[in-house]
């Protein structure tokens, strides 16, 4: 193959597949998918994450037009993060990405490899 | 919600979108699955992706199980890298993610939003 025969990446598919995959994204997004709405929720869902990456991420989902805050007018006022249609269309990839984990990726504790 | 009531997210799915979604990772799986298998392919495929991060990554995608090494012996010996069947099954998540960029992530110089 000649290099005027390169067929290069789709900037769109790897501009997306490193948004959804940005370290602790794809949780977020996830989590929100359970209808796990509020801020303490995500977090609990997610063992490890902080606080200011919790916030950042949040942050970066809403300018990425994935995740939409919504202030609750209850008394005290609550927030929400919820998917918006951008965020919601990414189901089929999460699904998928859930199938393929549960095929090749052990449970924690498991050997990687029965055979050893 | 109580906290007992916390649906966590799935540890293997988390583990797989941040494996598949490593910055430079996706894009390369992409490459191998057109057909690209030289190392000097991969690297002309994905632009802006150096020497340092290209062989690292393959490194780790082999020590994860997604790609295999193969040492053609011809004169001179090539090196070509392949997908393993676990890599091979990632086709779903790939084509998803794909899809999912061609409706939602706009083209190089397209405005974000039409509306504007």
């Amino acid at each position: 193959m000649s290099p005027s025969e390169v067929h290069r990446v789709c900037t769109r598919f790897h501009a997306a597949i490193e948004l959804i995959g940005a370290r602790w994204t794809g949780a977020i997004l996830r989590v929100l998918f359970t209808d796990q709405h509020r801020y303490a929720q995500i977090k609990a869902a997610v063992p490890g994450l902080s606080d200011t990456m919790l916030a950042e991420r949040l942050r970066t989902l809403e300018a990425d037009g994935l995740v939409e805050r919504r202030v609750i007018p209850s008394s005290p006022v609550q927030v929400e993060y919820h998917l918006t249609d951008k965020g919601l269309d990414l189901e089929p990839v999460l699904e998928a990405v859930m199938s393929w984990s549960h095929r090749w990726i052990p449970l924690p504790g498991e050997s990687v490899s029965a055979r050893d």
